[in-house]
């Protein structure tokens, strides 16, 4: 690529959070960049979008580097929507989301925001990675994750994606250790076992915590879940054509 | 079968719309229902789950049928989670979600409410189909659609479904006329182009109203889109594993 590419930034945490702000300063090296985010955490949303509510959304600066930044009362999806309808005059070459504080392996990408981010520009045609690190602190370290980074992006930019697929990147999360590299990766088979905690509110009424335990059911070795686990950077290519193809024939087997 | 299933019923256009009503009614004639669905509105909300805020759920009457029903201030998503973890003391036979107040063929399984909660119950291993009509109307006629349900219905629960698999069924909109059968398709690639309608609040302050137009880029006669088109009751078999299997290898190739 001869030019800087332009690269849109987001994510779910809000666009105040270290992983965005890291992700912004390591982005800065490769392109030029809009960084069109949330103004409040969205952990959790899924693939949600504003249908009945308003969207603001305003430019703001707040640090001293290169990039432009708005951010938007919406869901992460609405701002790459907004993004790319409203605020950029030419499509980005890359869309990168997060660095999500906290990990979206496994079945979590479904319940991503970061994680819809990237799939909402998947869904427009460019090129996207979801970039997450197994660690939900607000004060996570990010700084051995730039290198990866970068060399992630930059291999997009260079080969691009097929149509209808972007990358679930994950970190594990390591104290004064060193990855030992990236493992291509499919989504471990897992699901989260709730265990609501109820309590009763000063009014006497009974209300829940939505909590939960994560059950890996999958003992693949070929696992985001496993890679992690082995100190591997874990990158999953994601589709959103959620057809089960291999199921059809069998479907048009019943009395239907 | 030879018990009555126990079938658990939510949607996400929220417990008194008339899709889910008819629902119940439908399902009272194959097994015993317990309704969890949300208090209002929930359209759009996609895989969204709540974390940072409180959850209410409260038995309630709404009408003389013999389900058992719960109100719940949860999303989609939540409502199944609930269900399973707290209200219900045996696993479902089969979990319904619907009917939608119009599509959720195409891309916009991705953002559904009703999808997403049919996908919640399959995550935790239930058999589980969402139901559609092309008629975003509050007052839509859902008479028509009520043997077909049953029949797709009584099937999963004759049949099962594999792991990993739910079904994602959409009607379309017919006037007096007849549907042309039961086409099993694949979700169609389609997009939505955003048209952002900018507004300006009494205080002055510019804001946005989401809206867009359904593009369809898929020119296939195998798409839910083309079913509907042509008078089908359209059946896409919908994963959550969203691993792109066949991307692996080509990404192992990178200078990663």
């Amino acid at each position: 690529m001869k030019k800087r590419p332009l690269i849109l930034i987001t994510n779910d945490d809000g666009i105040t959070a270290p992983g965005i702000r890291t992700l912004i300063s390591v982005m800065n090296e490769i392109g030029d960049v809009v960084v069109v985010a949330p103004d409040s955490p969205q952990s959790g949303m899924g693939h949600a979008i504003t249908l009945d509510s308003t969207i603001y959304c305003d430019a703001v600066t707040l640090d001293e580097g290169m990039q432009l930044e708005y951010r938007c009362s919406g869901t992460p999806a609405d701002c790459v929507k907004m993004a790319i309808s409203e605020i950029l005059n030419k499509r980005p070459d890359l869309c990168v989301s997060g660095i999500n504080h906290g990990s979206n392996s496994s079945i979590n990408v479904i319940y991503s925001g970061t994680m819809s981010a990237a799939i909402e520009a998947g869904i427009e045609g460019i090129p996207a990675i979801g970039f997450s690190l197994l660690d939900y602190s607000w004060n996570a370290n990010f700084d051995g994750l730039r290198s990866y980074i970068k060399k992630i992006a930059l291999q997009v930019l260079e080969h691009g994606l097929p149509d209808g697929i972007v990358l679930n990147v994950n970190f594990p999360k390591l104290v004064n250790q060193d990855f030992n590299g990236i493992k291509i990766s499919r989504q471990a088979r897992a699901n989260w076992v709730e265990e609501f905690d109820k309590r009763v509110n000063p009014q006497g009424k009974e209300y829940y915590w939505l909590t939960g335990k994560f059950v890996d059911l999958d003992h693949g070795e070929d696992t985001d879940v496993w890679a992690l686990a082995n100190k591997y950077v874990s990158v999953v290519p994601v589709q959103f054509d959620l057809t089960a193809h291999q199921y059809i024939k069998q479907l048009n087997s019943w009395d239907l």
